[in-house]
């Protein structure tokens, strides 16, 4: 028979099954710990019981778009919406990438960005983060993007999954010494103060991310959007295709958008329990904690691997890195409710206490 | 300011902007006319509220492609899941595409097979239907296949928009004589019977789509899916990002499989009220109906235009192609209700009388 022509390098790219077992304790996806709030949930369920499910999509994505642009003083114009952040992510590699195409980002940080670039037929170029303390060294940022010439730059901020936080000034050094497309990833923005947003208008390059997934717990409804210049959303928007999105997610997150003053105090809960365990497991032998911005904690410990198996064989999932670079003996652990960061913790003690 | 580094010839791609008009009636899409039968929706509005809202999808997706599979006689490896067949078309161009690559299929058929060629840098070849009744010369088809030496051909079976079909012999004479990939998208293939699921076995390059949002009215969510060999799978299933669906629409595509059959009545009475129109529409003066096999009818007429302008006037939504070729003073009808089949007809009848 003869060979199908598959799109180059297609049979190199990853195949991927992320169905997990079933934990006990679920913390290794920075999901938030809790499911809607009832008056939320209310709503919610509400809005869902009068969609027309037999029609295309029509007015529902302007919607969103226009609440969302209007929260922050932008147009519908400077807005898209997407299957997660994931697909903004993925579709804005895309839209700069293709042969010769180099995209720049810090490493670690979201693993990802290594395949969007890579499903984008781009080339990417990881500047490490500073081994001491996971900062980012702009300068040298700067310079590895404008070197290489690259179409884009990326910084997730704050970073995941090392928690560490790129100042405004940085962010906005980055943006005054590159003249490329600068993505600024605030997934876990809501667990820290300082987004980039206040920067767009001055700097025209620059694209802010945001989700759904985290503060405000809509992981499963896949949906996140981008905020930049007209002209940018005018050409990212042409690789989505149309309908991409679903009626079901946009009602679910137009409702969470209007009612996301009910998830603050779980944002100040999810950042008390982060402060209140980095407490706790910075008092560990042999614990290195690193001071985390978002809804997980970040630390180091010279028997992660064998810790992690541990809590796994008492079904605890939290998130190791095998060899990834900078990641060795480094655990990301998601902030859960008060009783599960417990749980966690107590399984970890017990494993240190073990170990002489 | 530096020029941004878009990908090469994204600006040639059309920006998308489908928000409709609110029409009085809307059968311009080839929707259901009716919502989910009452017993689904309770039980989808029951799933629904147990929906872990903060988690990432995890065995929502596996379980409905078995569901899938085994209704079919295939496993899990034998399926994918898209947002829409939309989307299961646009990654199987994408993984045929690249420069260079040729993507052969009949012209007119779906207007998007064209984007989607353009969004997978490949080079579309359409293949004409004939101009007297839009049936396919398998022959030609199978001649330009391998004169381009395509990487990948598509029917759409029943194709829209003539509502003509390719009997199963024709579709099995393309998959001898052709050693590329072949995609039949029976987007419509519930309105009528022979599907190509049986030729699978026997041709494993042949990739069959199905979606739910016509027979199964679930345009609003998104979801249609994908039937091939392992191998192909395997390789298409590279092109899909990790969560690229979530949980309400699986869950609700899951919900609508599984009681599938309190959809037979509604597809029987699409397809009475399609031969019942189509008596009705043959029997105006000067219109010429082809016969469908799908939940739209398909007709020319020498004043379609100004017909078409005068239905919008009174908020009737029909599908009309402007230039595209041989489709000239062609109008495509879906049906919908019995109630609005009548009251579109008439409508329409009203114009005719008016013309001499």
């Amino acid at each position: 028979m003869a060979k199908l022509k598959y799109r180059n390098k297609l049979a190199e790219m990853p195949s991927y099954d992320v169905v997990e077992r079933d934990w006990h304790i679920k913390v290794n996806a920075n999901e938030s710990g809790m499911n809607l709030p009832p008056l939320v949930e209310e709503r919610v369920m509400s809005r869902l019981s009068r969609v027309a499910f037999n029609r295309y999509p029509n007015e529902d994505l302007e919607m969103l778009m226009e609440a969302i642009g209007r929260n922050f003083g932008l147009g519908v114009e400077n807005v898209l919406i997407g299957n997660g952040s994931s697909e903004i992510i993925e579709k804005i590699f895309y839209c700069f990438g293709g042969r010769g195409r180099k995209i720049v980002f810090p490493q670690p940080s979201f693993s990802m960005y290594h395949i969007y670039a890579k499903a984008a037929e781009a080339e990417a170029v990881p500047v490490s983060l500073s081994e001491k303390d996971y900062s980012l060294d702009v300068k040298e940022f700067v310079n590895v993007v404008n070197d290489n010439k690259a179409a884009l730059c990326v910084i997730c901020n704050p970073n995941n999954p090392t928690g560490s936080f790129t100042s405004l000034e940085d962010i906005e050094y980055i943006a005054s010494h590159t003249s490329c497309a600068f993505l600024v990833d605030e997934a876990y923005i809501e667990f820290n103060g300082q987004t980039a947003i206040g920067l767009m208008k001055k700097y025209p390059n620059m694209i802010i991310a945001r989700t759904f997934s985290k503060a405000y717990g809509l992981a499963a409804c896949r949906c996140g959007y981008m905020l930049a210049a007209a002209p940018l959303t005018d050409m990212i928007g042409k690789s989505m295709m149309p309908y991409h999105m679903n009626v079901l997610t946009l009602v679910t997150a137009d409702t969470v958008f209007q009612m996301r003053d009910e998830f603050i105090p779980r944002i100040q809960m999810a950042i008390a329990e982060r402060k209140r365990m980095e407490g706790q497991y910075g008092s560990l032998k042999g614990f290195k904690v690193f001071p985390s911005n978002t809804n997980f904690i970040f630390l180091k410990y010279d028997k992660a691997v064998a810790l992690n198996e541990y809590l796994e064989s008492r079904g605890i999932g939290i998130r190791s890195f095998g060899k990834a670079p900078l990641l060795e003996n480094a655990l990301r652990i998601s902030m859960g409710n008060r009783d599960e960061n417990d749980a966690v913790f107590k399984a970890v003690k017990a494993f240190v206490e073990e170990q002489n």
